[in-house]
């Protein structure tokens, strides 16, 4: 319970690209709604700059050590998008700051909520986030130059823990359903462990539907506009949980519309689940680039720590500006209005909730 | 070439559930169009019985050894579906047929073909057929009781005959763009080389534009009906392919309605992509399932035996008779018209093509 510490320090770490730019103005947004208890001294913000892809490159690092320290003073993060080197372009190949903050910090649920209230549509995904065909990712073995293995790990634990998160907020948000995703008829081994535990789980929780389905024909079922209303709750491996996320968001009008929160014991992060766009920055246009994705985050984060009212706004507000009312004028992509005017606009509304 | 062969064997490999009810009518379909060349011995069919469940479960086998003899003694086969028993169902735990079927006979190349013409899309995807994380899905350890691994396995040689198999299509059939669908920033030896390998061979084929996305991002790209169409050919590794041709196919109707050509050397089977449906069965109502995904797969297997004519043929007519006609009235599913009505209805719409 958040609302019990003497002080509650929000990091906000921008990341490299358009992450500075657009997680200040989501910051703007978060001191605005939150501005007494700022001022009291109850919310600190708390920047920190160096998770950028210069340094981490400059350091060979995922996170440079003393990035990593700053974090675990704060209690919960807003991230910005961190750029992942890709094959063939300029950066060595330091692994994904995202993936290795969620090890770190132990940020094992990952969920995102996706919503299209006209069509019926809410679902929230929970991604297992620290293992699966992430877990050795980076370590795979060359066994010879012509032979490459990957390797997928799971624990109970890791496997409990996430299906056991995804059970709870579904009791405690009155949903009916919770719908396990694998490929457990291929592959058995981490999969089938993921559904057994997931079988026996469920029966902890008589009062909610537990059903499965294959990631592939999954894919399918979101597609179809009868029937995908009925999921609400999803528990899903790294992997499967990173692609249906994807294809869910768009749905709902893009990954650049939706908002991730990283969950675990100790420490929380949200984040924008769009890349960094670094030529946006190159050709001088991060200031017009589009902060939704992060200022859902930051609402997503009010909610988390506790500032429920404030987060609620923060939802419509978002859903006036993005959705109901002039989508397609106001955002920076489509035509020429600053991330700043966005905030702005943000805020006005949220004035006119009051 | 086929048509040099002084007989083509066509294996029928009904497999159980509804299968061979349908499969029975795709071979109609077959015989009809290629009566004349039966009937001077240059066609024979041949019919293998037992993939079944039950059989495959009394011998413990994936595939049966005598069936597996048969089927090698066949040129082509026409495949219904076959049913891969599900963690906590009757069966015992038998290997999916499919899986074996394409290791067994090294059908490396799955094609599966998407086309919604009223929409300008025309996708083939290329999918690896017998490695990936499917190389050795049942051979996962259980390192600890509470410690699952399972291993994703490719070989340099196992990606490079995909990838040039799809630019090759590509060339052959007036292609502009190989897309390659990988998620090498995590999965980084295998993802890593097949992306490499597909970078290099492109070097070959100046004319064909080569990109590649992250299966996550690209599942969302097929949701974006205003770009989605710009894709033409897709080359992915297996477990990629399994996802995406599934979201791909609902787009087209369903999984019903896409035929999968499972392509090697020496050997090629085309199958229905959807399930056994063992249920239809036993409320006896088998001779009412939908042939559309079996007979569309009977077309494939006619332009790959050189029979272009008749494929265009009955191409033509699937369309005529599942979009453009009369799609929710006569498909068996949505009214009460049987298997065989519908085949005859394809039949008729041949003959009045001519
Ligand atoms: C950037 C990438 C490493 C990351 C992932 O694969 O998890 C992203 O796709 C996501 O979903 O947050
Ligand atoms: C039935 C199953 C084993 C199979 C696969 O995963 O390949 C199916 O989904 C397919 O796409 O043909």
């Amino acid at each position: 319970n958040y609302k019990e510490l003497d002080k509650i320090i929000v990091g906000v770490c921008g990341g490299d690209g358009i992450g500075p730019a657009i997680t200040a103005q989501a910051q703007r947004v978060l001191e605005y709604l939150l501005k007494e208890d700022v001022k009291a001294g109850k919310v600190e913000f708390k920047t920190i700059d160096g998770l950028t892809i210069e340094r981490r490159a400059a350091e060979m690092a995922a996170i440079p050590p003393a990035v990593l320290e700053e974090l675990k003073e704060c209690h919960v993060i807003l991230k910005g998008p961190t750029t992942t080197p890709r094959k063939g372009d300029e950066w060595p190949n330091v692994e994904s700051a995202n993936v290795a903050m969620r090890k770190e910090l132990d940020l094992f649920a990952n969920v995102r909520p996706v919503r299209i209230p006209e069509q019926g549509i809410d679902w929230t995904f929970y991604r297992e986030n620290t293992e699966g065909s992430y877990a050795v990712g980076s370590q795979g073995i060359h066994v010879t130059e012509d032979l490459g293995v990957d390797f997928t790990v799971v624990t109970s634990q890791g496997c409990e823990r996430i299906i056991r998160a995804a059970f709870e907020f579904a009791k405690a948000n009155g949903k009916t359903r919770v719908t396990a995703v694998t490929k457990a008829n291929i592959i058995k081994t981490t999969d089938g462990k993921f559904l057994d535990i997931f079988r026996e789980i469920s029966k902890d929780y008589p009062d909610i539907t537990a059903d499965d389905w294959y990631i592939d024909i999954m894919t399918a079922k979101l597609v179809d506009e009868k029937r995908r209303r009925d999921f609400q709750v999803l528990v899903l491996p790294n992997l499967y949980g990173d692609i249906l996320t994807d294809e869910a968001a768009e749905f709902q009008g893009g990954v650049g519309t939706a908002g991730s929160a990283n969950i675990g014991k100790r420490y929380s992060m949200f984040e924008a689940i769009h890349g960094s766009a670094p030529r946006m920055v190159t050709e001088g246009r991060d200031k017009y680039a589009d902060p939704c994705s992060v200022i859902r985050a930051a609402a997503m984060l009010l909610a988390h720590i506790g500032y429920n009212t404030e987060a609620d706004k923060l939802y419509k507000a978002l859903d006036i500006c993005t959705i109901t009312e002039k989508k397609m004028e106001i955002t920076g992509r489509d035509t020429g209005c600053t991330s700043a005017e966005f905030a702005d606009y943000i805020m006005e509304t949220v004035e006119k909730l009051d």
